[in-house]
């Protein structure tokens, strides 16, 4: 039987604006990011909560890739929680414009007896404390990806070092790599990360790329060269959960299977700027990404 | 018989500031580094002029090299070209405190009979005007490298622009070819930057490696994890000048040679940051060169 990625992260609906396009209350959030990537490659199942505004569109978008939303709580009180961001020129940096927990506020995780099971775990990006709460209820985690962000670096710091001693591979961006190793050149923030409790550690570098600390060596791969960038938010959301997705369906979690699950993470993603939401992913699907794979192989072989 | 590599660039005193450490006078120049570095992979013969402070030491040090200084002039009225420098903290960001063209000033390169027969020219950066006047006296050249940086962008833009067009390879980083492309996402810079003339492109990212636009295809390789950076400056011209060096001393100059050549270029320019000057890079050698290449090349492999 195939192992079950169990998702924990939040689930949202975005309004965003870019430098080409905008685009008013998509599915977003980075559960929905990355379950939708992870559904290409294992069973996932999702944890989290949404509002009263949450569409019967959006569920199905969800059923037709097969993730179990049983473990997703609707609360009838208040919306979905919200956000609302602006990025500039060149899609370099971006305001958030608003952002409402709704339904997140105050929520706490609750698993269902078979979520308890779960062997392979996404925190994806969302508290540090709705992270530990849902770990917390698993029995047997035996391979657990976290992912983070400067929010919780900046505001939840003891709470997220923390829960990064408890995971398997710890995955973030190179600022904020930087942030929470308080080290400026990226190697060795890897080791530090390393040193603090993660098992492994990937520091994604955007456009360039990826890079793997793991106790078996040193690993990078290049980004799928993008020509035309058309939303920036969730790639690191559907690396996350690609990757988690491939790790989960190998049954594997050594070296050369993260290694091969950095490939789809990086395929994936470029699949998500292409469009708002996961719309080109979810529309072009497996074939193309291991298309886009393929190629990051070809593009690094000597 | 191997062939020659032709190069043609600044030779420089440089005094250089860096959170960690400082030094005064030392050999510098882009024809310096490029030179050092590429003396490991073929016989070099420079062009370019000294003054009348030019240590005989670092004639010495050329010579120790093997490389070919009878194209350098020796201006007795004045002193060598003179560059001040200090890196920022994580060496992010550089200030030039103070720059003399000295024997620079007004000079136009002459090249000997047996230089003006060179196949393999590297362009290393330097003002467009000497570049163009340095290749117009090559007789049959076969494959053109050139490097440049954002002062002759934004100075001598139309100049350096009809030499992109005589160009082979041309080699710069990711801001220069952003400014030089006026495009702002990599990929498409390089696209347009071989629309605009260079057979083929290298664009340098720094700490996350290099990638080649090439009419046979698009190439990556990451950088070589360096986790005690000592002075970037030269890092670039190393990496010229290894990579122009292992083409002309291959004789080659096919898209697999390119490729290597860039491994070779990012193993030496690894040397290069780690000292002053090329201290390191001469010190360890070839065989140091060789083990950061492999290396690359397992960080890399799936």
């Amino acid at each position: 039987m195939q192992n079950t990625l169990l998702v924990v992260g939040s689930v949202a609906y975005d309004c965003i604006e870019t430098p080409l396009d905008s685009a008013d209350f998509i599915l977003g959030g980075s559960s929905s990011y990355a379950a939708l990537a992870a559904s290409f490659f294992c069973p996932v199942k999702v944890v989290g909560v949404v509002g009263n505004d949450f569409k019967e569109s959006d569920i199905q978008r969800l059923k037709a890739r097969g993730i179990d939303i049983s473990g997703l709580k609707f609360d009838e009180s208040r919306p979905t929680f919200f956000w609302r961001g602006k990025y500039h020129e060149n899609f370099n940096s971006r305001d958030t414009l608003d952002v409402r927990l709704n339904a997140f506020e105050g929520y706490s995780p609750e698993l269902k007896p078979d979520a308890k099971k779960s062997k392979f775990v996404l925190l994806g990006n969302i508290s540090p404390e709705i992270q530990t709460a849902a770990l917390d209820e698993v029995e047997q985690p035996e391979f657990v990806i976290l992912d983070t962000m400067d929010l919780w670096i900046n505001t939840a710091n003891s709470q997220l070092k923390d829960i990064v001693k408890r995971s398997d591979l710890l995955i973030l961006n190179d600022s904020e790599a930087k942030l929470l190793s308080e080290n400026k050149n990226l190697i060795c923030a890897g080791d530090i990360l390393r040193k603090m409790g993660a098992k492994s550690v990937i520091i994604k570098t955007g456009e360039y790329g990826a890079m793997l600390f793991h106790e078996s060596g040193f690993f990078t791969i290049p980004a799928y060269p993008v020509r035309t960038l058309h939303d920036p938010t969730g790639a690191g959301d559907s690396f996350a959960g690609a990757l988690a997705g491939y790790i989960a369906g190998a049954g594997k979690t050594d070296f050369e299977t993260i290694k091969k699950g950095m490939l789809v993470g990086a395929a994936t993603a470029s699949l998500t700027v292409e469009s708002f939401s996961c719309y080109k992913l979810e529309e072009t699907g497996l074939e193309e990404i291991n298309r886009r794979r393929q190629y990051i192989e070809t593009i690094t072989k000597i």
